[in-house]
Parts: structure tokens; C-alpha cells; sequence
């Protein structure tokens, strides 16, 4: 692939990730040749917003891209690598959990472009701040997907699937796992007919003070300080909320264990 | 009180609390009569950068403050009221979770200056955006609080002590708690040679995110999805974690439950 020439890519998949990842590319100055996707009204959503040939069939996907990208559930790569044509370009999936060799049993030039970032159609997303990382089974692969991804981001790491399985878990508890306690937070405040607003300065900083401290060094509150006073009164609030409750006790008894045991 | 002239506040308590509301109130042109805390050390050095005297004695600390700040560990507040001299300018603590009770069975003019916010000495805070939770039980309190907190921020609700409890309670579950999943994260990308800081984009875009998605509308991932295949390959991965299992499979079992039961 000469560097005058554009690259030219196909989706597999329409969801958040191919969304953001299609059109930043396509914005970024690259050909998306065709989406495909199982649902004709998303592919030819996203077809219509890239310039591209919604492909009705993934068997009659077009051989002609540089590189094919994968943007499935976790659980839908290795069915869709099964029933692609047999193609020259480079094939890449976008998911955190599965490993390059799913691809690279059929495919001789293959690879892993995972941005580790959440996605929704709802929000942009600030492209160049995310890390992405990247996976090749040959020089070509590497060479061609990091390349893809510096027209995106200046962050982009080699991360092998070993490596990229244990970052996707750590994401789950900063991201899913973290959400989680928002939305019991709101569920507290919006029962209590309080503005859940009102956490929001503390939500943001609590984010950003791990930029400049290590979690275990910001840490505070009253299982950091063993305060048992203030965590009873706690319990006993949660009793409408058996589930909030369990949570509340495992994690006071973890964080208490970490600084006085 | 004048509008017209300086407000006069003491402090007790020399800890990040005091130590950020002390130095933005002097800023603001407050003028901070006298600090005590236990430390002699502590309050001579709040006390040199706020321009005010380190009180000796709790028992005789001046009585011609306008507004006397109780920043001290919520189980203390009860133990510095009673030790404190008979004064009539207005006794407020900054303690989330402690009624303003406490103050009030002994001081006429009493309330709370509750910044909802994590504070460390180390790190500068944006003020300004902090809610100020205040309450007073006379209608003079309530308003020097509210003035007072208006010299710093524009964020400013008057909350009672029942509701300021619930939000201490929500406030847990978004800084403390979730500060204890960024350590979980932290600790399994420091096993794995990985830098934390690859985690950071997504740590701030899940606390941007329900600014304008609500936490239920926001969750996402295998647990959202009901995605078993993930989450078995993740267990796996935490078996060397008993703690972090755990913790793991009772909020992946609370998220399913919440979506799909």
C-alpha cells in the first residue's frame, strides 16, 4: 500500500464503535468502500453518513478493501470471520476481550484495533485523546493498522491479546463497574427528591485527581478513616436497599482491609 | 451584621477542609481570626497562610468571630462543640453525615457549611463550582451562611440534615467507592506491566457521560449485555484476586438483575 494512495477500508458491524471509528476515518480522509452489518437499516445508516456501499450479504463483502474492521459484540467476531470472502487486506477486530487469533486462523494478514474508550451514538467523542491499541500478525498488519490509527490518535500503544484482555477487565471496573455506583447514587438522590447534579463536581474530580495521585494514595471517606460511627448511620439508610447494602458492606470491609490489616 | 464590613470567621480544624475553605475565604476578603487544632503544627501553618492567630486553647478561643468553622473528622464535631467557649456569633460544622443538631443544642446562632466535594492539600479545587449544602436554624444563620458560601461559589442550596445525610451516602458511593475500582484497575495494570494512565480517557468520559445520559441510560458492557462468555473469561482472569472476584460477580449479578429480571 503506497502512502499517496488512500487507504481503503470496509466496516463489519454498525454499532457505537463502528459509528465513531467509520466516520473519524472517513474524516479523517479515508475511503470506507462498505458497511455491512446484519440490521439493512443500520448498515445503511452508516453507509449514508461515510460515502459507502451498504453490503446486503457478508458472504459478497467486497475483496478489494485494505483493511476489514470488525466492530461486532465480543461474542459475534469469530461467526463473522467464518462467513467473510476469503480476503487479501488486512482483517482487524475492535473487541478487548478476544484474542488476534480468532482472525488470524483464516485470515493471513490480520490484527487487533481496539479503542479503549466507551461509545455512544449520542455523544461525539474526542478521537484523539483515545488510546488505541493495536495488534498484527505480520509487519504488514502492524505496520498498516497503526498507521490507520495515527490518522486518529497520537496514543497508540502495541498491546498483545494477553495484555489487551487484562486492560479490557480493568476497563470494566472504571467503566461499567463505576457506573453502576452512579446509578445508585441517583437512585439515592432522586428518592430523596435531591438533584443528582449535585454530585457532579465531586464525580469530576474524583476522575481527575487519579491523574496526578495513585488510586490508593486519593483515597478518603469514612472506611478509609475506619470511621465506624459514620458507617453505621450509612447501613442503616440502606435498608430500603438490601442490594445497595451488600455492596456498601463488601466494599467498606475491602478498603478497610487494604489500610488497616 | 454589615454588608459593608469585613466578615470576621475563626476556624477550627486544620485538615484539607479547613485548610481549602480557610485560604479561599481569606482570598475572597474574609478576614480569618483565629484557627485552632490539635496539631500546633497544623494550625500555625494554616493560621501563617490565612493571616490569622493559631488559637492555644480550644476553651479560649476569641468570642468576636462572626461565623466559627467546625472542619473537623465528622466524629469530632460533638467533642469541639462542647469544648468550644460560649460564643454568639454563628457555630457551623462542614460534616456530611452529622445533624445540625450537634451545633445547635448549644449555640443559638448554628447551621452547616457543607462543601460536597473531595478535598486534598495537595490539590488546587475549583471553588467556584463546588454546591455549598447550607443550613441554618435561624433565619440570620441562614442567611450569613449563604452569604458566606456566596463569596466562593455560585452552587448554593439550602439542604436539611436528613437530606445532606442521604447526598453524604451518595457521595460515597461516586467518589470513595469508585475511587476503590480505579485501585482494583490500577492494581491489575500494574501486574501486567500496563500504565494505568491508558485507562484515563475512559475514566473521564464515564464521568462526563452522565452529565447528559442518566447512569441507566449510560451503563454499558458484558454485564449490561448479558454477555456470559466475557464474563467467564474475566472470572478467570481474577481468580488470583479472591477480593476483586468478589466484587466482580456481585456487581456483574446486580447489573444483569437490574436489566434483565
Amino acid at each position: 500500500m503506497d502512502n499517496f494512495q488512500k487507504y481503503h477500508v470496509s466496516f463489519i458491524g454498525s454499532g457505537n464503535v463502528a459509528f465513531h471509528l467509520a466516520k473519524a476515518l472517513y474524516n479523517a480522509g479515508v475511503a470506507i468502500d462498505e458497511v455491512w452489518s446484519p440490521s439493512a437499516n443500520h448498515r445503511q445508516a452508516l453507509a449514508i453518513e461515510v460515502n459507502a456501499k451498504a453490503a446486503d450479504k457478508l458472504t459478497a463483502l467486497t475483496t478489494a478493501s485494505d483493511v476489514y474492521i470488525i466492530a461486532v459484540p465480543d461474542g459475534k467476531v469469530a461467526e463473522v470471520v467464518a462467513a467473510m470472502p476469503k480476503v487479501k487486506g488486512i482483517v482487524a477486530h475492535t473487541s478487548g476481550i478476544t484474542s488476534m487469533q480468532v482472525v488470524s486462523e483464516r485470515f493471513n494478514n490480520s490484527g487487533v484495533f481496539y479503542p479503549l474508550q466507551t461509545f455512544s451514538k449520542q455523544r461525539p467523542v474526542a478521537i484523539n485523546e483515545i488510546p488505541f491499541c493495536i495488534e498484527g500478525n505480520t509487519e504488514h498488519a502492524m505496520q498498516t493498522l497503526t498507521q490507520l490509527a495515527a490518522l486518529l490518535s497520537k496514543n497508540i500503544h502495541p498491546v498483545s491479546s494477553d495484555e489487551r484482555k487484562k486492560l479490557h477487565l480493568a476497563a470494566v471496573f472504571v467503566s461499567n463497574f463505576v457506573n453502576h455506583l452512579y446509578q445508585m447514587a441517583n437512585t439515592i438522590t432522586d428518592e430523596n427528591n435531591l438533584p443528582f447534579d449535585l454530585l457532579m463536581p465531586l464525580i469530576e474530580e474524583v476522575a481527575a485527581k487519579v491523574k496526578t495521585l495513585s488510586p490508593a494514595e486519593a483515597q478518603t471517606g469514612p472506611a478509609r478513616r475506619n470511621d465506624k460511627k459514620t458507617i453505621a448511620v450509612h447501613r442503616e439508610m440502606l435498608n430500603a436497599h438490601p442490594d445497595f447494602e451488600v455492596l456498601y458492606n463488601l466494599i467498606t470491609g475491602q478498603i478497610t482491609k487494604k489500610y488497616y490489616e
